[in-house]
């Protein structure tokens, strides 16, 4: 009676987006993909909004050259994205048909599986995305983005699983982008969900941050998840991902099993424990942080809250800035702090400590107040959605913010047409409609080919001794042959 | 019903020891201790072999003055120790008085609870010291050390420790030096020990290395353990132990609790983030390892047999010796793989390679086949054995190594008295006694006071600097004032 659990390999994704800041380039990528596509994976999350915008922005790559060597070297796989709904990879609402032609295009590139979420888990932000992935034929699912609030159950993520299965999706992620799920509640939403909704796939993905939750991977398994996301061990723990090889360990001798062929896991960590020191410059510090049971605050949205205080030199405010944080929270509904809404939260909060509460207001926070990223589980404070109103001069809204929007792929077109570079398709469109500021400059250069941004050590070195003057020291007694009034003079030189 | 699973903090004994090398200062642990002391712990390990090693070798620091320290600055706080049984601290069996010195002193200078263990599982190596430890009226918590071999049985592990309650312990660890206790078998074994026992205090010690030990110890706790180790989250992970704050979390909402001070570890655990960066040069590069599962061989014997091949100019022999190991710890009757047994066995190994099958045999290895060091679970080779008598020219052994010694008490302190420098106590003795190569060198320098072996950045960079000449380099032109001929000339030096 053993249970085979499915796992998806975030390598060539999350894993990396946390931990050397999304900076791997694709060729260091392609010697391990024939192991990863032979190794048993159930899925292999390969793209997504951060690691597209690093290929333009970093590393002169097409993401949609990426995604077509992905399918090619991996043709076994199910290849796996993350889809902010109705944002896609951007940082902004787009109209529907914006939205089905991405998904057409990920699709026919090659992308199988679409974990399509919504900072605010608003249904109504992901439902048109899912409906598009549906018409693909692809793999459809729908996401519960995990957080703590005063608000947020357990009966409330079973309740938003309920609405998820209802627009479609194939199956349910349990998405812990802060490692804050922790064992019970992983096992009793897991649980809750299998034993409300029948046979559903649940796929539960949570990052090591807090140095807990494999063990909470292994409470969603004993609850039902039939699918955990890992990521092999040479890229993995810190704010990255519990390790694969750790997941299979964890397992043996258990009613469960991966199925995962261990000689391909050894060569995928090798391939990896080979590629990393080149990306040393990037790599986060972080090994293990916990206070973010305590402040609920994500480390990398205090980091960013810090060195805004820092410009408007009030560096030493942060404490109650953090204190202010949950009360700027509450009053929005309690959205989770994931982007764009942490980066939204934490900047109101440090304005209202520096220039008194709500003084003034960020127009995104007035949009979030507004209803203009969509509906938080809470409702919010009536007050502040007032001063929103009087600062951003817009109106409260409750429809779909999309339903707002006008037809916009015609207009995009048109610009993307007048870019240097640009090659005359819709990926170009797209790349241009969710990156607008980065994408002409990328099409200008992307005949150049490439960039890798990771450092032999060889060239760490010679960079080094560059910096320093190191390896051309002075460190003993030079000769030098001295021409003077036509006589040469032998002069050795030494420091005093 | 919840139950208060107790914590036993490594944080000053086997967590440096494991990530740093031992080397942390004692002057770099007092300011913890207080907080340490508050922070609601079942115990603080604090002393053992290698840092009594240590203490002696690299810092200058008297060992029974740090325990002294301790005792003083944790009152309220169980302080505990690991001791190897007849072993005591050092490497080979001591005669039983000394043993009883040993411990006798150990207890007047403030230790509480001692974890006895043997490398072989031996328990009448273990029968002495815990008699001793009885007699102080302190814990003594007989110690099972987990291993996996064909003959390493669920079943094995709790006979064993039926065998430890009765020669009196008053509590059995599980320890796992090489991170390889999967969840599984940590549920079996110590739901086995409680099924068969009763109400017996279970305590489990796991490495992390593996990346999969906190499953373990919630499976283990799920299982009915009492008591969990795990260090600060500051210096855990890799090598080292699970992060205590991770323990705390991963319990929250479940059935068990730590009852820890959540702010006492804040500071305990920033503490040794300020401290850790000194001991930089220390560190181990392990940040999670596998491998163990399909070699069985702890990655520090594995380094110790390629640093032995290389010497040897035999580097590229090292899969024939992996080869190798399985079959000497077979014929050897599967002893546990941890010091001394792993070096014993990791050189025969080498030896085997190189010079043919058991053509040469160490002394240590001899002896472990001729049964000079207690018995192992499985039945030793007899062809083996046979060849061991020939090279060794002794006799197998069928009784308690330690019968055969004789007194040495005496001997031992009048070679002490010789010494310069030894200040007249049994604990001068017991130093002496244990570390004899190491200990006349300490004695002499005792008086200098302790040596910080720890680099602040400060002293990094002017080290770094030094060696690199990098502060004084040469990099522009630099005039000279140059007298030739009773003239003075200016020349200017530069780059060619």
């Amino acid at each position: 009676m053993t249970r085979t659990i499915g796992v998806t390999e975030v390598v060539l994704r999350d894993a990396h987006q946390s931990l050397i800041a999304i900076r791997m380039a694709m060729e260091d990528m392609v010697g391990a993909c024939e192991d990863i596509d032979q190794a048993g994976y159930w899925s292999v999350e390969c793209w997504g909004g951060a690691t597209y915008d690093a290929c333009i922005r970093y590393l002169n790559e097409d993401p949609w050259e990426r995604l077509r060597t992905f399918r090619k070297l991996m043709p076994n796989s199910r290849l796996q994205m993350l889809l902010r709904g109705q944002n896609l990879l951007g940082y902004r609402h787009y109209e529907d048909m914006v939205v089905d032609k991405f998904v057409e295009k990920s699709a026919e590139n090659g992308m199988d599986v679409f974990r399509v979420f919504d900072a605010l888990n608003d249904p109504r932000n992901m439902a048109r995305a899912m409906a598009a992935v549906k018409k693909t034929g692809k793999h459809a699912q729908g996401t519960i983005c995990y957080t703590i609030s005063p608000l947020h159950t357990t009966e409330g993520y079973i309740k938003l699983a309920g609405q998820l299965l209802d627009m479609g999706a194939q199956s349910i992620a349990l998405k812990d982008m802060a490692a804050l799920l922790q064992p019970q509640p992983a096992y009793d939403i897991v649980k809750g969900i299998k034993d409300t909704y029948g046979d559903v796939q649940v796929n539960v993905h949570c990052h090591a941050t807090t140095g807990v939750t494999l063990v909470s991977l292994m409470k969603a398994i004993e609850a039902g998840a039939d699918v955990v996301d890992t990521s092999i061990s040479s890229m993995s723990l810190g704010p990255g991902h519990n390790p694969t090889e750790s997941l299979v360990a964890m397992l043996q001798g258990t009613e469960y099993t991966t199925n995962l062929d261990p000689e391909r896991l050894v060569r995928i960590r090798d391939h990896f424990a080979a590629v990393r020191p080149k990306y040393k410059a990037f790599e986060s510090a972080t090994l293990v942080d916990t206070d973010i049971f305590s402040s609920q605050i994500p480390g990398g949205m205090l980091s960013n809250m810090e060195s805004q205080l820092k410009q408007q030199g009030a560096g030493d405010r942060i404490k109650e800035v953090m204190e202010e944080v949950p009360l700027v929270k509450a009053d929005a509904g309690h959205p989770p702090l994931v982007t764009p809404s942490s980066q939204i939260v934490g900047s109101q909060a440090v304005f209202n400590v520096l220039m008194g509460r709500y003084k003034v207001m960020t127009g995104e926070f007035a949009d979030l107040m507004l209803g203009y990223y969509g509906e938080c589980i809470g409702e919010r404070n009536p007050e502040v959605v007032e001063i929103a109103r009087q600062q951003a001069k817009k109106e409260p809204i409750t429809v779909r913010p999309a339903e707002l929007l006008k037809p916009e792929w015609g207009a995009l077109v048109e610009a993307t047409e007048k870019l240097e570079g640009n090659d005359g398709s819709d990926e170009d469109v797209l790349t241009y409609a969710m990156f607008p500021s980065v994408a002409p400059g990328f099409f200008k250069t992307r005949d150049e080919g490439p960039k890798n941004v990771g450092k032999t050590p060889e060239q760490m070195t010679a960079e080094k001794d560059a910096a320093t003057g190191a390896s051309k020291a002075v460190t003993g007694p030079i000769t030098y042959k001295v021409s003077l009034g036509g006589r040469d003079h032998s002069v050795t030189v030494e420091r005093a």
